[in-house]
């Protein structure tokens, strides 16, 4: 028998409801689904607002720099008089885009390998449908993306998670530990290169490490590359469909949210050259007719923006990662680890438990009328009690903007009541 | 063991290739799942255009009309810099106006009420998994949109289909022929109102046998309303929001691609009562972060085109249907039932298979030059047999082109080999 606590945390109140009223109960899989653990603070930051306090989101990776003069111009200018579907798998002129960019950037396709979906989220949902039966295991570093354990429940597929610490700056553990992780039901390993939330790119090595696993125990490599351009390194973020062999196990995620400042354009791709993935994902494609055709051609208007439009875009974060680093490092009591892309960092705090911290920053804190909203990480993890002392931050507003925030976690943490003093990884 | 065809339908190349090569294989649930038998006819199509062929597409939903003036105003002039996430529900300016119209219509809801969706598609898979466990059953009036299928497959529920029949003009069945379809497993209604591919208006009587059956055996009723406007009887369609008593049992499913020309923007609505329904719903959008912001500002816009914009459109479809009608109901052998809405006729034609037809129409056929693409009926069916005679036919041609399209139609009937000449249905 279920005790008193388990039935409080797995039977919200519209359930209990049912057994006053009669009325259909939704179903139990969409009880059991997370609420997003970045979009959870919402009603807490619309409160403050009412009250007149200035937020800084780091809480959701949302840039704010200018998308590409051509996005504009492609979709002020389209000629058309009514909306058309575009062929499920996405307009092909686009395809034949990216695929050539895809080529220019040292990444062998042909267009009929590139589908078009509606963003990156679209496109992970469609190779997890296409490579993995419900009961199915997926490897996966954590912390990882939170909605990868959403769109994992949704398939009824199973996430293993795999730890990497902030004492060792989130690093891909070696072949070993993924090794003793299989099970005769491992179909996949899923990684995010560079990596939300951590910022962590995975080094030559340690992806022809995965290489020879997904060989040797025939598994399917999915990763997602969205932050691929997000790179503070001297060297290039290698790409799963770069890796030799691999052709018909890698199934790359990709995504213009990120690089062109279009997460409101909802244009990603799914992108592999195993010929029954992708008529498989078409399948779940046709399903749902096709992708929004304004935000294809002015996605294929963006592809046309110059090198140095993204040289600037990296150069801007590469500022703002610097001038992050530095201010949380110079916090006592405060753990940031090196950061090589993307624009997040992980960063464990002298606090008590993230989730109440996060919120308490909303409710009961302003600093000279300001304040920071920040994404617990217990939601990055698959033990929530991993991301106890640790909060996501998205380091996507400009300097000053940046720096106020900083300003306000810094006053922050000297007021805060779950203050504490010695944090594990500060010890170690 | 499987017999030999089995394994032929079942194993497509690209699987059996597995046995030689190792390499990973593609989940048995997508290879169960159809591919879209809307889209299967294109690569003969495509063939067609090549041999210089002109098609008259009448296979696809896909309306000509000009989309109001107003949305392409809103969606260039944006003002923004770049596009970002919207709430997970849609914007609220949005959801508001949206429920303000539904209100006008005599619809009562709130803002809060309605979730905006990356289309009517996206609504129906939230709305599935929300209400449904893998497993469970929902009945539903056959012929159906076919993609109802693919939604239910990806969400694990059995859907179980309630034969209707074209000598009835594919009537609803009395309550009783649902009722005997019950098991302890049913869990939802689903019905589509006015009809795909039938083009059925239900009417207040039939809904209400529904409504009393739903409160009865306390099941979701799910109603894909997307073709609202398009009513060429006198009475208005009735919403299942607007029956009595089913504040807890009713989700609607509504999107904007058909009345407004707009397939191609991906807006659509879920709209319920049930706050339960609604805010497990919301989990999944979160999971997909949001729909596109561009196409929302731009139906904002289109929400504001006067009355008199959808009187035209109205209008002119019900010229189309006039058209159509008498143009097949003057060929030899051809079954057309009356026709109340949306804009799909199912026709039984003098032939021995549809897809076979179909398929002849673009591979072997031609009139001056000219021919016509129909989606074979069965796809619409659960047993592909019950739709061996009869095409769905989408009248979202103008005049000139759909007249010559039935040149087209009627010249084939006239010399495709396969022509039989009397029909189950023109016996009765």
């Amino acid at each position: 028998m279920a005790r008193a606590g388990d039935m409080r945390q797995s039977r919200p109140f519209s359930d209990r409801y049912c057994m006053l009223v009669p009325m259909p109960k939704v179903s139990e899989r969409s009880l059991k689904m997370p609420a997003s653990p970045i979009r959870r603070l919402m009603p807490f930051a619309e409160e403050a607002v009412r009250r007149g306090t200035v937020i800084y989101h780091l809480n959701i990776g949302q840039p704010d720099v200018e998308s590409p003069r051509e996005f504009w111009d492609a979709v002020q200018n389209t000629g058309l008089r009514y909306l058309e579907y575009t062929h499920s798998a996405g307009r092909t002129d686009l395809r034949e885009k990216v695929a050539a960019r895809y080529r220019d950037m040292g990444i062998e396709v042909e267009a009929s390998q590139v589908m078009v979906c509606t963003a990156g989220s679209e496109a992970l949902a469609f190779a997890m449908m296409a490579c993995l039966n419900p009961g199915d295991e997926v490897i996966l570093p954590e912390p990882f993306y939170a909605n990868y354990l959403s769109f994992a429940m949704s398939a009824g597929v199973e996430i293993m998670p795999l730890e990497t610490r902030i004492e060792d700056g989130f690093a891909l553990p070696a072949v070993s530990e993924f090794r003793a992780k299989l099970t005769p039901r491992t179909k996949a390993i899923l990684i995010n290169n560079p990596g939300n939330p951590t910022g962590t790119i995975y080094d030559p090595a340690q992806l022809d490490g995965l290489r020879q696993l997904a060989l040797e125990r025939n598994l399917f490599l999915i990763s997602d590359e969205v932050y691929r351009e997000f790179n503070y390194t001297s060297s290039p973020v290698l790409s799963i469909l770069q890796l030799e062999g691999l052709d018909e196990h890698a199934v790359m995620v990709d995504s213009v949210s990120k690089r062109f400042s279009l997460c409101g354009a909802r244009i990603g791709f799914l992108v592999s050259r195993n010929k029954a993935v992708n008529e498989n994902a078409l399948k779940y494609a046709q399903a749902r007719l096709a992708p929004p055709l304004l935000e294809q051609l002015g996605v294929l208007g963006a592809l046309d923006a110059p090198k140095s439009y993204f040289d600037q875009v990296r150069e801007e974060y590469r500022t703002r990662r610097d001038l992050l680093v530095s201010r949380l490092r110079a916090m006592s009591g405060v753990v940031c680890p090196l950061i090589d892309g993307a624009f997040y960092a992980m960063v464990e705090l002298p606090i008590d438990d993230s989730d109440r911290f996060c919120r308490w920053l909303l409710e009961s804190f302003d600093h000279r009328g300001e304040t920071v909203m920040l994404s617990p990480a217990t939601g990055f993890y698959s033990r929530p009690e991993l991301g106890l002392r640790q909060v996501r931050i998205a380091y996507v507003l400009e300097k000053d903007k940046l720096n106020r925030a900083m300003d306000c976690l810094e006053a922050a943490l000297q007021t805060y009541p779950g203050r504490v003093n010695v944090t594990a990884a500060a010890k170690s």
